[in-house]
């Protein structure tokens, strides 16, 4: 199984980016946990860092970190 | 199924992340095809910008765009 953590902080533009990497993932190979800093877990904030997350969203697989949008626009946040 | 396309130019760091992405697609929900504006495909470049892509890599699904990763660390550079 591939193991796969996908860090949040709960900005509304970036739970539909999380909406959608959830739907997309082949749970049937993946093992996929969600850590969200914002709801009890900001203790998980170092075991991010200590990954290489430097922003969040960001998809955590096998210990190789994939930043996720590296902004929102103006436009993204008036329709979030 | 949900149609994805995955964006990119070809750069080694981003090549990792694009082959970490097809891994945990499952292919069975989700129609995906690879662009590479470097190979033959920079006629595809419009279409991307037209779906809001800013930079690349970048995953449109179902048009709306995720983008990957912000930037190459000197780290991952050197390491590529």
């Amino acid at each position: 199984m591939t193991n796969a953590i996908f860090y949040h902080a709960g900005c509304p533009v970036c739970v539909s980016a999380e909406s959608q990497i959830l739907d997309i993932v082949d749970r049937n190979k993946v093992e996929l946990e969600v850590v969200h800093f914002g709801e009890g877990q900001a203790n998980r904030i170092a075991e991010a860092e200590a990954c290489g997350v430097k922003s969040v969203p960001a998809l955590v697989i096998d210990g190789q970190v994939l930043h996720i949008n590296f902004g929102a626009s103006m436009e993204d946040v008036k329709n979030a």
